[in-house]
């Protein structure tokens, strides 16, 4: 049968990495997970709870098209909460997960045939959703000095978006007040409409993430239930956008949609209310970056981007390899430490980098550090 | 902020219906809900039951991109026993909802510009999602005496896709194995993509619907948990495809989706198992059916469309309107009955249409049979 060109995306390499993982597992071998970015953590307890209930006494059909209004106004609580901005429930829109706030966005603000910026480094699903909504992804090679995210001079002339995130993936770095808001007013200035990716807030070590709504409120924000709210499975995210584009957004959504899973909006707007089980979270997840602030220097791997968020570590390894999909293997094969090759981020420089992620227990990174350190004695 | 011109999609008008409703019944009034294309029944007491108990013992992190590998084992042995027919596991996607199908469906098979055939009436996102994905909707005026389906001459020379439902949505009507062979055939022989809309499969009330699958595998053939099921809200659905499409779709779906909700695939793989409850549901919808076939002619609404399966009636009410949209206001307004004008599922002729939905209980089915004949009696 026939098929379309934009349809023809490019396979993810940690695919491979991961079907490795899977089959040294299934030939009796124990691996430790350094590859998966999210957390080993169910939902909250009390969004599991809020669940059961809801079952019992909800038939949970179609919620409308932009999500629970309970949730949302819940939602617009928790920008007061972190960042001290008053934000219109009106403006909140539930999505399945970041992923659909990415098509709803791109859908919403370009045409076919537009070209959109993202900085390289960066999440491989932006570039390849875009290809699929018959886009052009302008890759902004960035720089370790800048944190690996771009500058308002490296926004290329012709481009009608620039999605940014911070923290980012797989950098794991943020960007400052300063730097964010360089960012947006280059894009404003020029009719650039600007994405921010801030699916990884809440999930800081030292400062905290500044929100793109902070700012400015002519942008658009997506966010998901999926990273600090240990939710990834239940695809259940959020996107604000400015006042006029919420009708938009909320036809677009009715079509390609209907509305994003009901029993998983239950579960979010508990999890929301959930701070305790979730800080405890961010506290394993702070001991495990200290570790492998550590252990990752200890063992030979010591040009590593600041990491101010999320729960990665991203090491250029150029004085190790050129072929980090090799070096991957490798230490797959040599040490039992799943790891991902930075091919996915960066097509290019990516040959020389890894992304280590430190979302499992502190008891894994521990063993995955130690493993780590001896594969890279052995290897000299 | 820019917007793009694929954007702006059309808004339902059924919209303006389900306010008037919600108005309505805030100022005290009782309505009665014939507007509504969901089942009022939760999901089966089983499919809660799973996910109740997986919630306690699984993370439920994202699921493998194309499916729990169980749920799309058991989606296969569905087709074994509903239509004979022995499906590889590998071949069925598990997606969230069938509008997650569309989705994807589209892009892998439609690049921008290309124009896509289907009948009018039909389901108004199929022309949103194309118009979103910067495809064109070409659409095929039918005929009552073809059940409202197209035929296969029909198929304009220039598409590169054609999307046929039956059970269709808003007519209920379904197409005979020849009537639907003719249809792929003809598809076939002109490289035109067969997209094949079986989410009302299983609702049916004498013989049973044809799936594309007995007939070629050069097809896609999408359905969902949400009405058969009773899971509307779950966002849970399927789609069958090609062998040499699984790959490419594959990709899509990691990048566009990352998996469907995972709690979701746990209760519906349950819900499979659920045959005694949902079998109970189709007999209510069979003796709704029954009453709206004697009712509605009583009343006066007399020129239905076959009413082969689904929960739908779809009436030709150019005897009483030439604008179905007042009418409808007007059936809210004096008896209380909320039902759909059909210029959304056919943006010319519906002017001159309703749809009726069946898919509640059947004392709400009686009531508002009572009132629609005395509406009728009153206005003469």
């Amino acid at each position: 049968m026939r098929a379309s060109r934009r349809g023809s995306v490019d396979p993810f390499i940690v695919m491979d990495v991961l079907e490795a993982a899977r089959a040294a597992e299934a030939a009796g071998r124990h691996i430790i997970h350094m590859e998966i970015g999210q957390p080993s953590t169910p939902a909250p307890a009390g969004a599991r709870r809020a669940l059961a209930e809801a079952m019992e006494v909800d038939a949970l059909g179609y919620s409308v098209a932009l999500g629970l209004p309970a949730l949302r106004a819940r939602i617009a609580r928790l920008y007061r909460d972190w960042y001290g901005v008053d934000l219109d429930p009106a403006r909140v829109i539930v999505t399945s997960g970041s992923s659909a706030a990415f098509l709803l966005a791109f859908t919403a603000l370009f045409d076919a045939g537009e070209r959109v910026a993202l900085g390289e480094p960066g999440y491989p699903s932006y570039r390849q959703i875009l290809k699929a909504l018959s886009l052009v992804p302008a890759g902004i090679p960035t720089r370790a000095e800048d944190r690996y995210q771009p500058r308002p001079e490296d926004i290329p002339a012709d481009v009608a978006g620039l999605i940014v995130a911070s923290p980012a993936n797989p950098s794991g770095t943020m960007l400052s007040r300063a730097a964010l808001g360089g960012l947006i007013a280059a894009a404003e200035a020029r009719g650039v409409a600007f994405v921010s990716d801030e699916i990884y807030h809440g999930l800081h070590y030292e400062g905290r993430a500044v929100s793109a709504l902070e700012i400015s409120d002519e942008v658009y924000v997506i966010n998901s239930f999926s990273k600090y709210f240990s939710m990834t499975g239940w695809r259940v995210g959020w996107m604000v956008v400015p006042p006029d584009h919420v009708r938009l957004v909320e036809r677009l959504a009715q079509n390609m949609f209907i509305c994003a899973p009901h029993a998983s909006q239950v579960a979010a707007l508990a999890a929301l209310d959930c701070g305790a089980e979730l800080e405890g979270h961010r506290a394993v997840y702070a001991e495990n970056r200290r570790l492998m602030l550590e252990g990752l220097p200890r063992a030979g791997i010591t040009r590593i981007a600041p990491p101010d968020g999320a729960f990665y570590i991203y090491a250029d390894v150029s004085d190790l390899t050129g072929d980090s999909r090799a070096l991957a293997a490798e230490i797959l094969d040599k040490a039992g430490v799943a790891v991902t090759p930075g091919l996915d981020f960066d097509p290019v420089r990516g040959a020389r980098t890894l992304r280590f992620s430190y979302a499992r227990s502190t008891a894994d990174i521990r063993e995955g550090l130690a493993r780590l350190h001896e594969f890279m004695r052995r290897r000299g």
